[in-house]
C-alpha cells in the first residue's frame, strides 16, 4: 500500500487571503491530505440555528483545487457558549461535584442527552452539505475522546443515566445487591434512585459499583460516536475515523472502534515522555528529545487493532508542544523517524498537527510546520523529505508478527478500580510485555480481549486479563504456540468479584492463586535465578509443573504445556528472560540489540529505528545517526 | 489468667448452609469467641421500622451451640440507605463543605441529634431482644470510631452543636472573646451565631477556636458511644467494648473508654507499617512484612491504660490486607507472633479479622483465616497453633511495669493545632519515648494525662503535654521516682495560650521556656556529648541545674532533682543515651538488645520477639527464628 | 539623611495600664516610630455605625507623650464579623469557587464596591480624627495586599467587575473576540455575560483572558488603595505607605505605589528562606538562621523603586516567627545585620514586629522585641544596639548604582499564565540575575519596566519581560551603556499572543526568537565555554553577531553592540560569568567575595555583611564575625 502525509488546518484562524498559498505549499510539501474543521462550531453555526458553510466550502473548495483530500471533522468537541447557555447542565461535574466550565474543550457529559441531540443535527447538516463533496475523503468525529478526564462525569445527567443503565443490567435492585454484594456495610438498595455515583464516599465504594460507573461511561462514549457515524454514513461513503490520544483507557477502544472505518491516534512522543509514561529520571533524559522508543510502536500496534487493521496518526507532533510539564524540541531527524515508524507499522496516513503554529490562544506555543510568520519550521523539511522518499519507496506491506499482546480495557478499569497497590497498573503491565518484545527485535501485533482465533502466532501474552472472555478462553484451549498468562488473569468475575472455585480456569492448567500481595518501591520476589519480581507476587497452588521458581521455592511460572501462568511482574532483565526463553521454545528469532535500536519488519523490509542520542551500529557493519532510520530488503 | 482468641464473622455473607460447619471448624482451630453483627444493620432493619431478627437469632444460636461465645456488635457504622433519606443532612461534611456520601461507611455526623435517636432505637431493640442470650458475652459499640477522618464533620448539624456547646462552656460571647483572645485581627463576636466552624478561613483560624471544635468534636464521640452503653447496660451484663483503631488521636479514648467495660483495638501490624508510621524507607523494608516492632506494644499499652487494665484484639491482621498503599504477606510466623505479642501485654482475647474471606465488595482482598474457596489460609494454621500452646500455657497474669509513659489526646490537638513546624506530632514524640523504653528492653505502663499517682513507677516520661492536668502537677510533686517531661511540657493554657508567667511550672523546678524553635529536616542542635536533638529545641532559663548541654552550652535538659526537663527533640540515639542514663539512676535494669528482638515481662515470664527477617541471638546461647516467640521463667 | 528606628504595637491587645511603661521602654531602646491600629476596626466600631475612638486617642496621646512618632493603619484588612453580615458576598472566592470565611484576616474580595465603601468610610472617620494629630507623622493602608493569595477571588462580585472591566478596555465582543484569538476551540461570545473567571475550565482558559484577568484584579487592588489615600489626603500631610510582602507578583506595586508618598515591606528573611525561595537544600541549611543572602537586599531595592526613592521596612523579623513550615531563631547578631542592610539600601525607618509577643490567637509562637512576660527578647537588644550605633553614626545617603536591573510585575504574570515548564517563573529568574551581580559585588537599582532613562547606568539587565514597554524600547534605542535583555524579552504582544514579525524587536539588533524550549531538571543545554543554560532555550535567528554559543553552535548570546539578547537560563556560575564579562566591557569594577559575604556601597560607605554561618575575612586584613557588619569610608 501507498502511505501519504497529511496536515492539520484551520482555514478559520487565517485570513482567507492566505488559503490558496497555504494549500499551494502543502501540496508542494508532498502532502495529500488536510483534516480541518474538528473546532469550528462558532463558525458553522454562530448563534443556535443560524448557519454560515459559506467559509467552509469556499476552505474545502480551496484546498481541494491544490490537490489535497480533505478529512472532514465534526466540531462536537467544541459547543459554543450559547450551547451551554441552552443547556447548562451538559457540562461535565468533576469528582468533587463542580461543573467543569466552559472557556476551553471538550466541555460536555457524553451521557447528556440533549447535547448528543445538538451533535446529531450539526453533524446530519454537515453530512447532507459535504457528503458527496469529492474533496471531502474522509470524517472524523469530535476530537480525542476521553482528553482532560472528561469520561467520567459525576452530573446530574450521569447518575440519571447510570441508573437506567443499570436497571436494564440488572432488572431488578435485588439482583444488583447480589452482583455486588452489597450485604456487605449494609449497601442493599431498594430502589434505582438509591444508587449514587461512584464519588465522594466516606471511604471507597463498592468495586463492583465502580466497575459498572466505568462499564456505563464506556458505553456512553460508544453511543456518543455511534449517533455521529449514523449521521455520517447517511450521505457519505468515505471513511470515518476518531483520532484517539495516548494511554487512555477510560472507554474501550476496540467497542468504539467497531463503529468506525479506521482509527487514528494523536501522537505526541516528547510529550507523552513528559507526562505519561514511567521511566528512570535518567532514562527520561536520554529519550528527553526522542520519545520513549516503544511508546509510539504501542500504540500504532494497538491502534492497528482497534481499526481492525486500517489507521492513521491523525496528529504527530511536528517540534516543541505546550502542554507538557516540560517541553523541549525534537533532536534534529525525529519527526522524519516518527513518521517513517508509523509507516513501518502500517498507518495509512501520518498527519501532522498543524499547518501553521497559532499566534494566539491555548496552543500558541505548539509548533507547526509553519512558525507563525509562516516561515518553515524544521518538522516541514522533514516532512518534505519523507514526502519524496515516499515517492521512490516500494510500497509497504504488513507481513504478519510472530508474537501477539493482548490488551483489554475492561481490565484497566479493574486494576483501576482495585489497584491493590499504589503504583501501577494495567497499562504499565501491558506495555512492560512490549517492551520486553521489542528489546528482542520483535514485531507484534496487539489482539483484542475477546480474540478468538490466535493460530497465527507462535506467541502469545496475555498478562493481567482480570477476566478471560470465554471466546479467548476457548481460542487458549485450542492453540497450539505458546501463551504466557497472569499476574492477575481469570482471577475475577465479570462483576469484580473473587471467582469461586479460585482462578484462574485454564485449559489443561491445575493451578489457582491462593493470595496476592503487593509490594512497594524497593521491595522484591527474588527468582531462582536471578530475576525478581517487583509491584506484585501471587501464591499460586495446584499440580501445575513449576517452570520457574522463586528463590524460596514457590512457583514463579506455572505450567509446562502450551498455557503457562506468571505469577508476578517481572523486572525488565527478567522479562527480557522469559520472553528469550519462551522465544527459543516457540522457535522465534530473537535479536541482541542495543538500547534505543528498534526493529520493526514489513512484509518486504526490516525497518530499524535509531531512538539514542548517539550512534548506534547495526548489523556489524552499519553505524545509524541518532535519530536514524535504515531499512533493508527482507 | 487465661487468654483466648476469637474470630470476626459476617453470617449475613454466606449461606445459611454453612454456618454450622464454619462454627464447627472455629471451634475445632481453638477459637472461643465470635464477633457478629456490627455491619448489619440493612438485613437487621430492612427498611424504616420493618425487621428482620430471625436470620441473627439462628446466628447466635448456631454459634453458640458450637460453643462458640458472640460479641454483638451494633450496626450503627452502617446506616442503610434508608436512613440517609430520612436525615439527609447525617452525612458528615468535609473540610472543603461537601458532604461524604452513602456508599461506604461511617457516612454519619456524630453531633447529629436525629441519627443518635435511630441508634439509640436500634440499639435498645437489639438489647431487649439478645441482652439475656446467654451465647452473647460481649458487646461492641459501633466499629472503629473515627476511621476515614469522620470525627471532624463541618456539617450544619456540627456547626449548631458547636455553637451550642460552645455557649454552655463559655456562657457569653465576651467571655469567648477574652478567652480566645479574639480582640487579635478583630475577630471578636457578639452572638453565637456568629462563630463558625474552624474550616476555610482566609489563613489559619484562631487556635484556641481549634482546640474548642476538637474538644467538642471528641465530646461528641464520648456521647454518641454513650447512648449505646445506657442501653445495653439497661437489659445485658455482659461487658461492652469498641474497637479502636491504630494512630488515632481525633478523640479522648481515655473518656470513651470510662464508659465501657473493656478496651479494644484492631491490630494490622503490615498495613500500619506502610500507612501510618514513620520510618526511614529501608527500616520499612526490614520490617516489611512484620510491622513496626514498637507499634503493637505500645498500643496494646495505651488501650490496657484506656481500658483501665482490661483489653482485647478485636482484629487482628491474619494476612494482607486491601487497605494500605501496599499489601504484602505477613512472614510466616507473625500471625503467632503477633497474638503471643498482645497476651503477654495483657489481651484477654485476639480476635482475628475474618474467619472467610470475602469474595465480594471492598474488601475482597483482605485475607482472612479461611480462602474465599474455604479452604484454610496461612493464618488459620498459625491461629490453631496459638490455641495449643494456650492450652499448655500456665495463666499469663501482668506484672507491674518499672516505667510510665504519659499519653494526652489534648496534647495531641493542641500539637496538631499548633505544630509549628511541618514534619511532627505529638503521638510521633510519644512513641519516639517509648521507641527508646522499648530498646532498652523495658516493659511499659502509659498513664492517662490526669494520672494522680505514680508511685508505683521508678521513672515516668511524660514529653510533650502541652498542658499539665492539676492531679499530675500534684502527683509529680509528690513524687520519689524520676520525671522526665518537656518539650513543650507545661508552657499553654487550657485555651492553647502561652502561660504567662512562663511555663512551666513544675514542682521544685526554676525553668520557663523563653522561646521555641523549629527545625527542619537536616536541621539539628547538636549537644555536648555527641547527641542531638531534631525537629525542636526550646530556649530554657531558670535557676535549676543544667544536667546536660548543648553543644554551644544551653540547657538541653534541666533539673537534678525529681523531675527534668527536656528541651528539645532527641534522635533515637540520644533517646536511648537519655533513657539509660536515666535508668541507671533510678535503679532499673536495661537490656542490650540487637535491633528487631523485643522483650515483654508478665508476672511469670519474660517473652522474647523477634521482628527481625533473621535469625538473632537472645542469652548468648538461644537464636530465635524470624518471626520467633521464644519465652522463659522469671 | 538620618534612619530610625520604630516598633509595631497594639495597644488594643494589652491591658491599658501598662501603654505608659511600653512607651517609655520603647523610647528608651532607641525607638522613635510607632505603628498601631491596622487591625483594631472590631474595636473601633464595635457594632456598625457605633464608634469607640477614645481607647486611641488615649493610646496616641501616651505614645506621643512618650515622644514617639505614630504611624497610624487603616483596619481594613480585618473587617469585623458585622461587616460580612451586612456583606455576605464580600467574601472572597477560591478558585474552586468556595467562599473563603471570616475568622482570620484578609477576607474580603478588592472588587467589592460595597465594602469598599465601607473603608472609604471608616478610613474618612480616622481621617479626620488624627489627621492633623501631631502625634500622627505616617499613615498605612491596610496591611500586605495579597497575603494568603486573596488577590484572585473568584466571586460574584469579582465575575460582575471584570466584565465590566473588559466591557471598558474592549467596547465590543467582537474586539475582544479578535483580541484573544477566541475562535480557537469556538470560544467566541457574543455578549460581556457569556466572558466568565479563568477559573475551572476543563483544560486551561486562554492564555488572554488569564492576562486580562490578572490585569483586571491588579487594577482592583490599585483601585481599593486609591480610596483611602483619597480619604486620607484629604485630612492629613502626613506620608502615606503600605507594607508589601515578599515575593508577592500578584500586583504591580508600580501602580499601587504611584499614589503613595513612600514603600514599605515587610522582611522576614528567615521565614521566607524556609517558604518561598528555590534554594538547594543545602544552601538552605547553611543559611537557616539568616536568611537568603539576596532576597532582603532584592527587595529593599524594589521597593526603594517602588517607593521612587523613598522606603521604610514596616515589620523587621525580630527572632523566630510562626508561620513558616519550620521556624528556627535567627542566628545572634542577624536582627542587627538585617537593619543595618536595611539603612545602606536607604531605608528611612526600620520597624520590628512586634513589641510584646501575644500569648494569645494566631501568632502567639511569633516572636517580639519583648516575650510575652515583658521580659526582653534577643531582639531587643540588638535593636538598642542599632539604635545606639545611628547615634553615633553620619547621615547615611544613597550612591547611584552602576547597575539596574528591570522589574516588571506583567511579565510575572505573563510567565505564570504560560510558563511552558513546569518548575520556573519570572520572580526567579530576575531573582537569578540580580544574585549574580550581588556575587560580584554590585550595588544595584532596580527599574520599572516604563523606565524611561538608563542613563545613569553603565550596565542593564532585563530578563525575562515578555512585553517590552514604548518608554523602555526607546530608552534602549538611546542608550549608550551596555543592556542584557532576553529569554523571553519582546517576544509576545500585549494580549500574550505571539508577535508577528517574531520578536524581539530591539533597536540595532537584528534577532528573533524563532522557536522556545523548556528542560525537565537535570536537562540542560550546554555552552561552548562551559556554561549551561537550565530551564529554557529559545532558538535565534538573525544577522547580529554571535557573542556566546552553544556547544552545538547554536546562538546564546546576539549582538556586539550596546544591546545583547540572552537565549537562556544560565545556572548561577554562567551568569556569573556573564555579569563579570559584561561588567568588564562595561568599565565596572567587580569583587571576589567569599559566599555569604555581601557589600552594599552607599554615598560615604562600603557596607560589608556576613551572612554565613562562620567568619569570613574581607579586605585580606579583617575577619568579619557571623552576623557581622563592617563599614568602612569610600
Ligand atoms: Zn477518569
Ligand atoms: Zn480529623
Ligand atoms: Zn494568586
Amino acid at each position: 500500500m501507498k502511505r501519504s502525509l497529511g496536515v492539520c488546518y484551520y482555514p478559520e484562524h487565517w485570513d482567507e487571503a492566505v488559503w490558496a498559498e497555504d494549500a499551494r505549499r502543502m501540496a508542494e510539501a508532498g502532502i495529500r491530505w488536510v483534516r480541518i474543521g474538528e473546532f469550528a462550531w462558532s463558525r458553522m453555526e454562530p448563534a443556535p440555528g443560524r448557519f454560515d458553510w459559506h467559509w467552509l466550502d469556499r476552505a474545502i473548495a480551496t484546498l481541494g483545487a491544490a490537490g489535497l483530500k480533505v478529512v472532514l471533522g465534526t466540531p462536537t468537541a467544541t459547543p459554543p457558549i450559547w450551547m451551554v447557555e441552552k443547556h447548562p447542565d451538559m457540562l461535565p461535574v468533576d469528582r468533587h461535584g463542580s461543573p467543569r466550565k466552559f472557556g476551553s474543550r471538550r466541555h460536555y457529559d457524553f451521557s447528556h442527552a440533549g447535547y448528543r441531540e445538538e451533535c446529531r443535527r450539526i453533524v446530519r447538516l454537515m453530512a447532507e452539505r459535504y457528503g458527496r463533496d469529492p474533496h471531502v475523503a474522509a470524517w472524523q468525529t469530535d476530537n480525542e475522546y476521553a482528553c482532560h478526564d472528561t469520561v467520567h462525569s459525576y452530573s446530574d445527567a450521569a447518575r440519571a443515566a447510570f441508573r437506567d443503565w443499570l436497571a436494564q443490567r440488572y432488572q431488578s435492585t435485588d439482583a444488583l445487591n447480589r452482583a455486588w454484594g452489597n450485604v456487605f456495610w449494609s449497601m442493599e438498595v431498594t430502589d434505582w434512585s438509591q444508587v449514587d455515583l461512584p464519588n465522594g464516599t466516606v471511604t471507597e465504594p463498592n468495586p463492583s459499583l465502580s466497575l459498572a460507573f466505568r462499564r456505563f461511561a464506556s458505553e456512553m462514549v460508544v453511543e456518543f460516536n455511534r449517533v455521529q457515524v449514523e449521521e455520517i454514513r447517511r450521505h457519505s461513503d468515505a471513511p470515518i475515523l476518531h483520532n484517539y490520544m495516548g494511554r487512555v483507557t477510560d472507554f474501550d477502544h476496540f467497542a468504539v472502534g467497531a463503529d468506525l472505518d479506521a482509527a487514528s491516534w494523536d501522537s505526541y512522543p516528547i510529550g507523552f515522555l513528559s507526562d505519561r509514561i514511567e521511566n528512570e529520571p535518567e532514562r527520561k533524559q536520554t529519550f528527553l528529545r526522542q520519545g520513549d522508543p516503544d511508546n509510539q510502536a504501542f500504540h500504532h500496534d494497538l491502534y492497528r487493532a482497534v481499526g481492525r487493521g486500517r489507521w492513521w496518526v491523525m496528529e504527530q507532533q511536528p517540534g516543541p508542544v505546550n502542554w507538557a510539564p516540560w517541553n523541549p524540541a525534537p533532536l534534529p531527524g525525529m519527526v522524519r523517524l516518527w513518521t517513517w515508524e508509523a509507516f513501518a507499522h502500517g498507518a495509512e496516513v501520518v498527519s501532522y498537527f498543524r499547518w501553521r503554529q497559532a499566534p494566539f490562544a491555548q496552543e500558541q506555543m505548539h509548533a507547526g510546520l509553519l512558525r507563525p510568520d509562516s516561515e518553515p519550521a524544521p518538522g516541514l523539511l522533514e516532512a518534505a523529505e519523507v514526502a519524496q522518499e515516499l515517492e521512490r519507496m516500494p510500497e509497504i506491506d504488513l507481513a504478519p508478527a510472530p508474537v501477539a499482546l493482548v490488551f483489554d480495557y475492561e481490565s484497566a478499569w479493574a486494576w483501576e478500580v482495585q489497584p491493590q497497590g499504589r503504583d501501577f497498573d494495567f497499562w504499565r503491565l501491558a506495555f512492560a510485555a512490549y517492551r520486553a518484545l521489542r528489546r528482542a527485535g520483535l514485531s507484534v501485533d496487539i489482539l483484542p480481549p475477546d480474540a478468538a482465533d490466535l493460530s497465527a502466532y507462535k506467541l502469545v501474552l496475555a498478562p493481567g486479563l482480570m477476566r478471560l472472555s470465554d471466546p479467548l478462553r476457548e481460542a487458549l484451549a485450542r492453540y497450539e504456540g505458546l501463551a504466557l498468562v497472569g499476574p492477575r488473569t481469570d482471577t475475577k468475575t465479570e462483576e469484580l468479584a473473587i471467582r469461586v472455585p479460585l482462578g484462574p480456569d485454564l485449559p489443561g492448567l491445575d493451578a489457582r492463586v491462593t493470595l496476592a500481595e503487593s509490594l512497594p518501591p524497593g521491595a522484591e520476589v527474588p527468582l531462582e535465578n536471578g530475576g525478581r519480581f517487583l509491584h506484585w507476587f501471587e501464591h499460586l497452588e495446584g499440580d501445575a509443573p513449576v517452570a520457574w521458581r522463586t528463590l524460596d521455592g514457590r512457583p514463579a511460572i506455572l505450567g509446562n504445556g502450551r498455557v503457562r501462568y506468571l505469577a508476578g511482574w517481572p523486572d525488565d532483565a527478567t522479562f527480557d528472560g522469559i520472553v528469550r526463553g519462551l522465544c527459543a521454545e516457540a522457535g522465534i528469532e530473537t535479536l541482541d540489540l542495543p538500547d534505543g535500536l528498534r526493529v520493526r519488519d514489513t512484509a518486504r523490509h526490516r525497518f530499524v529505528f535509531n531512538y539514542a542520542p548517539e550512534p548506534l551500529p547495526w548489523a556489524g557493519t552499519i553505524l545509524i545517526p541518532p535519530a536514524g532510520v535504515f531499512w533493508e530488503s527482507r
